[in-house]
This record gives structure tokens, C-alpha cells and sequence, in this order.
């Protein structure tokens, strides 16, 4: 085809694989990567797409679902498997903008439901949890310390999520709960104390932040302190703890009940 | 150390290398791996170490934990890089009994809670559930058609509940469903459908079996046909679905709540 890159060296190229790969480049550069039809389309639907690529082949199957705003970048198969990060390819990628955003008092609703995650490590369990926020209409996911959202691994898990979803810089406990408190919204510590109240007893709908913490170490005291209420979730069989992914999608959907 | 294995062609050595590796084999031979002190501490404790193995340094820090019915192979350190599966390995390992049971009558109860596992097949998903089961007292998990239980990536994800939780491999669904109604056990297929009842309006309570199907395609029809009831997890957001996973917890939560 006319026009169609062929070389790993084409600044384009480039660009992409650097994106995929360099976590303070997508910082800087306020950029993330998503492969797929998919996560490429709702991309575009949401107006985020600000690079499209597709491979020859996959041009003359999507081209009519691909056509919108965005001239796609021609790119020859064999490049596709070179940007691609998984076994069969669809030959369809983009550059998206990261609308990286900072909590900020008007991003808080009195009324609206939210979800603090604190030194949260995994990918695919952050994945999965911002999926589920998404399904269950958490108003907004505020991250504090945690894997970076945009890195491959998150935004594959998060099914489109990650374009919908307000995620928010939050800042340390002692900052954060307060504000929280300043709009009227309650901060309930997920934890394994003994002394926490078992979600059922809880009132875990409007106004309300529920706080997760770290997979291996759980929440930081200090931050355990600063929320005003804990709560648990009551478990009958013998497993210590519940996966934190698991957790928090547990007490999304008990806030959104 | 004396008698210590240095040797990768150690018979010992490749046995071990050979069930991490080899589905079949694991299971003509009934036996899976497993690595790190919590998991090979809970497979001593529940009697299903068939064979352990450390390193030297890890003998010397752990011989107090490990001391038990079964004597180590004590093994280099090398070798224990070579057996793991992790970037830090701890240096213990086991081979633990399988325990692969096929669902027979005697297995269920009629005021059980259980979960049928149709086609699923992500070894993330598959552990994730593993463990949330153990977590909240499900009689048995009923696998068809999934992903092997006792691959490295989904015991490591278990927890441990792999040693505790009946897990039982369940024929297809005409032949399934019957077997759980004449124990008085009520079939719940979960499902995207418009029609399905939402789980807040079902009694998920004892004598239940709630379905989840593939990560992709979901139930097949058949096996809800089969099912005598439709049961749906209501969404407010705008994703399609929940991951395989996380809808499987929640109606966990939900049948033992």
C-alpha cells in the first residue's frame, strides 16, 4: 500500500513502543497506549484517540469501522507484531490521551460515591477494579502511590474503562481524608481488625470513600487512623484475606446497591 | 552441605521441573507444585506434601518451620532459581497430592452452596475464585471443561485454598443440572440477559448452584437452558460486564451473606 511504514525506526515507530514501555514518557508526554478493536474504538468515541495505526490487513477488514477524525497510520504486518503485545494481533493501535487529573475540591460530589486506592501494586488486579468501578458508577477512583493506570497491563484489563473513568492523583491521608471530610463524604478503611464493622452493618451508600489498601501489607496505620470508620468483610472459610481486587469490587457493589 | 543436589538432570530435579511444566503428566501422576513457605507450610499442615524440596540457605533459615513428617531434598541455591517460578524465590518447594475428585452424589448436600465452573479459562480468574470460595464457605467448586486447577499460576494465586477446597470435575450441563436437582440444589446461570433476575431479588441462600461461563462467550445456551433460573449482577456504569471473576465473587458474597 501507498504510504505504508515499514521500517522499526520510523519516528512513529518509535513513538509507540516507547509509550508502551517508558512509564515517565507517558508521564511527560501525558500519553498511553491501547491495542485492539475494541479499546481503539471506544477510544475514538470518546474523542480520545490521538494517534491511530492499523496494519494492511486489518485496513481492509475495519477500515469502515475505523474511519472518524483520525487519518490512520498504514503500517505493514509484520510492524504490527512489532507494536503488538499479545500472541494474535488484531492489527489495530493507538495513542490515547491520559487526562492524567489531580483531586481537586470541585471533583468532589457531597453525595457521590468513590473509591481510595492506596499503594496499590498489581496491574491486573488494578485493571479489574477500575472496570469494576466503571460497571457499578463510582463517580470517581482516586489513586494515591499506586502502579501506573496507563501502563499496557491496566488498560487491556480495564475494557474501556480507563476512558470513562475519572481516575484522581490523590494526595497522603492526611491531606486526602480531611478533604474528603470537607464536602461531607465519610472515609471507611477496609481492614482485617477485629474491631472493624462488617460491611452489612455499614451505610456505605451516598457520601462515602472506601479505602484499599496494598495486596501484601493492606492499609498503612496512619491512614487506617485518619478514616473515621472500618469496615470488613465477613468471611466464613479459612482463607486469610480476600484478594484486594476481590475486595474492593465486594464493597463497590455493596456501596452502589 | 552433604547430599546436597547441585544437578538439573537429577532425577528429582526434573521431576519437579516436569509437573510444573507438563499438564498431562500432573495429572496421570496426580500430584501438582508448589512454591514459597506459606504454601508448602499449609500443604505440610493439611497432610499433601508428598515430597519437599529446599535450598540451603533457605535450610538454614526455615529448618525450625519445615521440620516435620517429611524429610527435605536439600538442593543448591542455583537449583532453586532453576525450580522457581518467582524472581525472588524463597527457596521452598513441594509436590503435594492432587486430590482430583469427580462429582459423585454423595459429594453434595441439599442445603450446600456451590459454584459451577463452565469453560473458564484464565488461570488468574480460576485462583481468584479459588480463594474467594475458600473465603466465604462454598461447599464444593464444580469445574467442566476449564483451565487446569493445579498449574503453577492458578495454585499460586489460590492462597492455599487449593488444599482446602473441594474442587470437583462436573460432567456437561444436561447431565449436571439433573444431578444437583435430585439433591434438592437449585441451578443459577449467570448471565447479560434482560430477563435474568436480578441477584438482589433471588434467594441465593442454601441449596444453590450458581453458574459462571467463559471469560469470552459466557454460558453457553444449552447450559442455561438447562439451568432453571437466569440471575443477572445489576450495572449502573457502561460497561458491558464484570470480569469472569469479580461476577463470581460477587454472587459468592451474595449466596453466603
Amino acid at each position: 500500500m501507498d504510504g505504508c511504514i515499514t521500517s522499526k525506526n520510523n519516528p512513529l515507530i518509535r513513538r509507540y513502543r516507547r509509550v508502551l514501555e517508558d512509564k515517565r514518557f507517558r508521564s511527560t508526554e501525558q500519553v498511553f497506549a491501547a491495542e485492539g478493536l475494541r479499546l481503539v474504538c471506544e477510544a475514538l468515541q470518546e474523542g480520545r484517540c490521538a494517534a491511530l495505526y492499523v496494519t494492511e490487513s486489518a485496513y481492509e477488514k475495519y477500515a469502515d469501522v475505523l474511519c472518524g477524525g483520525i487519518k490512520p497510520v498504514i503500517i505493514s504486518d509484520a510492524l504490527g507484531n512489532h507494536l503488538s503485545e499479545t500472541e494474535h494481533p488484531q492489527g489495530v493501535f493507538a495513542l490515547c490521551s491520559a487526562a492524567r487529573m489531580e483531586l481537586g475540591r470541585d471533583r468532589l460530589r457531597p453525595n457521590g460515591r468513590y473509591l481510595v486506592l492506596y499503594a496499590l501494586q498489581d496491574p491486573g488486579n488494578m485493571g479489574m477494579i477500575l472496570r469494576t468501578a466503571d460497571a457499578f458508577g463510582i463517580d470517581a477512583v482516586l489513586v494515591y502511590r499506586c502502579c501506573d493506570v496507563y501502563s499496557p497491563k491496566v488498560v487491556r484489563a480495564t475494557m474501556g474503562a480507563i476512558f470513562r473513568l475519572p481516575v484522581l492523583e490523590a494526595p497522603a491521608a492526611d491531606l486526602l481524608c480531611p478533604a474528603l471530610e470537607a464536602q461531607g463524604i465519610r472515609s471507611y478503611a477496609a481492614v482485617l481488625h477485629r474491631d472493624a464493622r462488617p460491611v452489612t452493618a455499614c451505610d456505605l451508600g451516598e457520601g462515602c470513600a472506601v479505602w484499599i489498601g496494598n495486596e501484601g501489607s493492606g492499609l498503612p496505620e496512619d491512614a487506617v487512623a485518619a478514616c473515621k470508620e472500618k469496615v470488613i468483610i465477613p468471611m466464613r472459610g479459612n482463607a486469610e484475606s480476600l484478594n484486594a481486587a476481590m475486595a474492593a469490587g465486594i464493597l463497590m457493589w455493596e456501596m452502589m446497591k
